[in-house]
């Protein structure tokens, strides 16, 4: 296997770990810092690269360093922190960040990487732990168009779609995009299952037909058994949602754009929360619609 | 051509007349009779079938009668009225009606249906005046499985995708269900894609990235970029949404099947409608979002 360089991956969750580990397969000589040093070590076992007591650790002597990590916070923990990203990167290294974040942060720190001489990339994704998994995600990038042509050869190595769709900040920007298209389509989905049901219609099969027509979606596709049979432990979570929604709730406050549909459905999985649905995945919206909410999931 | 026997359609409109069409040219012979009788001339021009003076004439020695019309009144029109198709159906023919109604009309023509020794079946369609064009509608039916059987092979004339989903009333149902999911589906899409502008992405790019993931959608891939252009002129109209929204509407209050989206999505097609955009097709939910709404479209 070519050596490709250092690379180094801080957040081994259900997202960072594959990842991580595509980055191994590709030839990169890895060194990778989880909070939970188990998981760090049991990556290290699997891919045979070496876990890190701190990110400035993982990130020392690093030509690409990734964070995939929980939310804005844990992202400034992790970089700017004494014991951070930036404390250990050499100069002339990129920054990737796969976390999904507010364009505030994202912008901040392509600032301060940028004082440091450090490249800054935003870069959230889309396709969820099966994407990861298989190396398949979407990359929305934002940055230098520079530092990400030069990024771009090493993110291939777990994404198939990358683009860069402008300065900082953009990534996260697309992303809050996607999340609240999902929301008003899975939202539609849901109304449209639950009455489907409710009208005494096979749900299961009405999705198949409607899947040719203009009322066809991913979700359509992938989620609509599952909804109708009340089974939400396909991925991404109620509470990550929520948090997004946030994101993106803030942002539009920020712009002026009105969000009518994607607040309400965030107070709908607020509503899945108080049911205790934190972990269902955001198809579980349909359990608001339904008469007497059958929530006694596996909460996986 | 071999003679399939005799097909009488009702209601040349978009969808209708080249629907009509493809039974002429699966050798079906024609009768043909529409409100404006001009279309009906002109259709007979094109097709070498025959207009009629009234709806009863076109049903005459028919096998098949296909009705395409506006609404619920209206359907009751053609068929009950005195000139109406019962008044001249002959006993053994089956009547198809291609119009989205509220269940309770396919019932009670169901009803009265069999009453005469007619066969009913309700079959609205989704595609589009692209797909009634092009002959690869979806056609949703109930009834009778035996009467939907014998015409099934006639509706292949237009149909790809033709499915019974239950008895007199279910194929409605499942257009109302169609209905439901595109209403949160677009008004999110609009949210998303207005989001985007006010954020200073390329919106159409985000619509593209985000096409290979979770967010992607039939009017994500085929609508994004015209609704960012401010294009409105791709079919299905504001004031049918409007009329389908309010049979879901209605129907929902029966079954007690809860819509806050698509409810709140009517109500935004009516501010559409308010700014004039009643031919609008069913993207311009995006004008509602946009700061000063420009509608200075082409009413087509």
């Amino acid at each position: 296997m070519t050596d490709r360089g250092v690379a180094a991956f801080v957040g081994l969750g259900v997202m960072g770990y594959p990842m991580a580990g595509h980055l191994a397969n590709a030839g990169f000589r890895m060194k990778v810092y989880n909070r939970t040093q188990e998981k760090a070590d049991r990556w290290a076992r699997e891919y045979g690269g070496k876990a890190q007591p701190s990110p400035a650790d993982a990130a020392r002597g690093a030509d690409w360093v990734m964070t995939c990590v929980g939310n804005d916070d844990d992202l400034r923990a992790v970089v700017l922190g004494e014991e951070g990203v930036f404390a250990g990167m050499k100069v002339g290294a990129t920054l990737v960040d796969h976390t999904t974040t507010s364009a505030i942060v994202a912008r901040e720190l392509a600032a301060e990487a940028a004082r440091h001489g450090f490249g800054f990339i935003d870069a959230p994704v889309s396709g969820g732990q099966a994407g990861a998994e298989n190396g398949v995600l979407t990359i929305m990038a934002g940055g230098d168009e520079e530092v990400f042509n030069s990024v771009e050869p090493v993110l291939r190595s777990y994404g198939r779609t990358i683009v860069r769709m402008g300065e900082a900040g953009s990534g996260q920007l697309t992303k809050m995009v996607n999340q609240i298209c999902i929301a008003g389509l899975v939202q539609g989905l849901a109304e449209g299952l639950n009455f489907a049901m409710k009208a005494g219609l096979d749900a299961k099969r009405a999705a198949e037909v409607m899947s040719g027509g203009a009322a066809q979606s991913w979700q359509m596709d992938n989620r609509a058994a599952t909804m109708v049979d009340g089974k939400f432990d396909f991925g991404f979570a109620v509470d990550w949602m929520r948090k997004d929604l946030g994101i993106c709730l803030d942002e539009a406050e920020r712009n002026g754009a009105r969000l009518p549909v994607a607040e309400m459905v965030d107070r709908f999985y607020a509503d899945v929360q108080e049911k205790g649905g934190n972990r269902f995945d955001t198809s579980s919206l349909i359990l608001n619609l339904a008469a007497d909410s059958d929530i006694s999931q596996d909460e996986t």
